[in-house]
């Protein structure tokens, strides 16, 4: 180049330089083909591993990729309908404005940085804290690798935990594993599961509509998916006579070997039954599956009929021939609740009647990667071991979770209530989780341009939705749905305020496309009239 | 039960309660029977996931379980003929005493704890830091979810600590993903690299020996493992005419797209000079490979004659023909280095020439776990960001790195050394890294012994070392070697005074070992006498 630089600055005329352009653009285009032939890229989308192709995750999918990039673009100056993009996508609490819990904090900054403990600004009992996970780590550092099923005193600490839960029902620190967030447990434990080929490949059956980590987990490792579908018309209630139908189906294509329950519901947010626990386990012990239950959510319960109980503590009032031989895995998190706690990626797995052989293969299995985090591991433990009554931080920590929780379960009400008003639009109590999944009416005609589009209806609404008021919601389509239907989901994180002005934003929204997709426009403005008649 | 029970207390008499046992004895085994023909497990050895069973992790495999239970009945008082277990079998440098950085913690307590941003026993170096990174964390905390490549101000950093590094070879902050440690970012990378069958099947050459992450997501991922033997006459070097030969036999039964390289070397210790760096790259562009550079000790280099230089740099100094060509994905890690930070689990990888869409799947498959530990990747922006010359912290920081790193050395110079004078033992130097790899003579008895029991003669020899001494080294066997030879790995990271008496016991043991095990006791005991007086 530097040659050539040279060649042009010695004849300058412009005769001279265009065919010096065309010279060099010639050269280039030569030189781009040749590399083309001799140099094809090793990784490409005819090389990529078919079953990473295969998997979708809309949470963090391409609406909301659209608006990370419109985000981008408002902070650049670039004008908007709207002077800030809202992330009601994802269940990330801190992102949303929710103030960690202190004595959570407190501990976790008293582990990384020793020197702490002998600071006054800190009190005693998150001191302790701190102290007892750190005698747990190997040189006292959180800087150690731990135990691959994470250090032990924080697993005896779960294990209490899970004891005081469940009503004095026995728990087994053996059977506790940290994990990197629940998706990790959740991934390693199928992992193990998959076996077999074509009709005695193993079926996994989930809800439908399911939080996506399960389908995605499912491509990853080419499991069958088997998809038992939530009773919308009875607040997503799980139908045991849907489990039976969709396992009977199953059979004739695979061995359905793996059930999996998220409780309270995501994005669905139900909260089951015990009598729908002991229904499913039932079937369960019946039909030799391993029960996988999420309760990720098991804080996050705001319906005052409603109560969460373990698939544990329930398998065990159930008595010992079903305590005693049922598979479980039930997982928790520190990423919900009232904690919040994404960032860290902790978490654990309470696994129940696996066989010895092949929990020593889960442990190694999990030795590979080493260790999850240690300090989300020591969020965990927080989450476990909060301040007692008697201790100093009992008072502020009381008020902080409560605070949180009090706010989520206005918000759940609040969110059911502005959206069950907007016609068009209807939606199931939240009883629990952090999620509304409200199901939205879409024209006919909008379901056309979709169509010829190639894209799911409920994605070209939400995306709308996200070009017309900065609002980020994920399609209905990302979770599954029964055919012909369409939702999103939301979070309700945004803080009150927010919240309701993002619902009122979706509202007019609705009416607007309503409008703009209805046959004639008369009648959607008469529904509107209709229902603030009403 | 409780009936049973008063039944007995009715009827005291002995005949009567004899009775009474024999017929709940067999009640019992007649339920455990019952049971056992109703309840298979669903998770047994025989339906677990074959890849699964197919991995092994040699770094937390048997002899390290093993040492975990003699610690276990070591602190329950049972007498062994030592008083410690030591672990150098891992690379876990704060387990073994090693201090944390204080700068590093300094940042993360901030970011965990941002109430001490107002604090003056915080230098402002280490303020700034924090404040920087959770500006660029969502709701300014680090329990949200980054995004899943990352928080970008932190791929900023990593982007510009790359290009000091390289000497000013331009980085893209584009192209860094933050990972879960450099062994998700390694699974993740080989995950997209996987595809065909038979013949066609990805095939991932990786250095023997090698450290074992490599094999064992091999199995997992059921891609074909190409072993290319370094040399370990000539200092463990890379021959490229070993990985013509690997690659050429290789094409015979699968496709081999992916080239493994571990610079400085685990378990071997080498620094691989820049010439031989310019070979690989060579190798690599003329036959198509992928290349995986393990970089994760590039700050642990001790001899004086040797250098780091990245995989990248080189590619750039080879020219644009290569630079824009050679597909090159680079792991870096907060675990070692001068930091030792294992427990956070940061690390990140630089990704170069990979197909813009294929880039948007790798996205894709990360998102699915959401996030890597955002504390970890704060740990990662102070390895690639730490105290400037003008700084407050400069002066500590400094002299801590210094320290670690001054230490490493002598004690890696003194392993090499000590192990040297053991008759039946040769060691390469340790030019970088934290293992010494020294080869070992097994006398012909103790390897059928080790026949006879099924196990790796290498492994035997370190279970006798573990049972003997307390010293936990992996058998070479774990991370492959020349068929013949056997070899151990040992870290050197115990406090040099620690490591010497640890080294002088292993000394003693191979001694006796060799004793044990020869064809007559006499000729062992000259060849002690011969050493001791030389």
């Amino acid at each position: 180049a530097e040659c050539r630089g040279s060649a042009l600055a010695a004849d300058r005329s412009l005769h001279t330089f265009k065919a010096f352009c065309e010279l060099n653009r010639v050269l280039a285009t030569a030189e781009t083909r040749d590399a083309g032939k001799l140099r094809e890229k090793i990784l490409t989308m005819e090389t990529l591993n078919p079953h990473v192709k295969a998997v979708e995750y809309a949470v963090r999918g391409p609406i909301v990729i659209k608006a990370g990039d419109i985000e981008r673009r408002l902070q650049q100056g670039v004008k908007q309908p709207f002077t800030e993009v809202i992330k009601a996508n994802i269940g990330d609490a801190h992102a949303m404005g929710q103030q960690p819990i202190t004595f959570l904090r407190q501990v976790v900054a008293l582990c990384c940085f020793p020197e702490l403990l002998d600071s006054p600004a800190f009190p005693d009992d998150a001191k302790q804290r701190a102290q007892r996970i750190l005698q747990g780590c190997g040189g006292h550092s959180l800087g150690s690798y731990s135990a691959s099923q994470g250090v032990e005193c924080i697993r005896q600490d779960i294990a209490a935990y899970i004891e005081q839960r469940d009503q004095g029902i026995p728990a087994d620190w053996n059977n506790i594993y940290l994990t990197t967030g629940a998706s990790d447990g959740i991934m390693s434990i199928l992992k193990l599961l998959v076996s077999g080929q074509g009709s005695s490949r193993t079926g996994v059956m989930i809800p439908i509509p399911q939080y996506p980590l399960y389908s995605a987990a499912i491509s990853e490792l080419e499991a069958v998916q088997i998809n038992y579908y939530l009773d919308e018309a009875n607040c997503w209630a799980l139908d045991i006579g849907e489990l039976r139908r969709a396992y009977r189906a199953a059979k004739q294509h695979c061995q359905p070997r793996v059930l999996c329950i998220i409780n309270p519901g995501n994005p669905t947010g139900q909260v089951q039954s015990k009598k729908c626990i002991e229904e499913v386990l039932h079937f369960a012990y019946e039909e030799n599956l391993f029960v996988m239950s999420d309760e990720v959510y098991q804080d996050n319960v705001y319906s005052p009929d409603c109560q969460f109980h373990s698939f544990k503590k329930v398998l065990y009032e159930m008595g010992p021939e079903y305590s005693s031989s049922v598979e479980l895995a039930s997982f928790h998190s520190t990423s919900k609740g009232y904690t919040g706690e994404c960032g860290f990626r902790g978490g654990y797995m309470e696994i129940l009647n696996m066989d010895p052989e092949v929990k020593a293969q889960l442990v190694k299995l999990l030795s590979v990667r080493l260790c999850p985090p240690v300090s989300g591991q020591a969020a965990m433990d927080v989450i476990v071991n909060p301040p007692r009554r008697h201790e100093a931080s009992y008072t502020q920590f009381t008020k902080e979770k409560n605070s949180v929780l009090g706010a989520l379960a206005e918000k759940a009400k609040m969110t059911e209530q502005i959206l069950n008003s907007v016609p068009g639009m209807k939606c199931n109590p939240v009883q629990g989780a952090m999620y509304a999944f409200p199901q939205i009416f879409i024209p006919p005609r909008a379901v056309q341009e979709a169509q010829a589009l190639s894209v799911a209806p409920d994605m070209l609404y939400c995306l709308k939705l996200l070009e017309e008021t900065g609002i980020c919601v994920v399609p209905g389509s990302g979770f599954g749905q029964q055919e012909g239907t369409y939702h999103f989901r939301m979070t309700i994180l945004p803080s009150a305020e927010k919240l309701k002005v993002l619902l009122e934003k979706v509202r007019d929204f609705h009416l607007r496309f309503l409008q703009e997709y209805s046959p004639q426009e008369a009648p959607v403005r008469r529904t509107s009239q209709e229902h603030s008649e009403t």
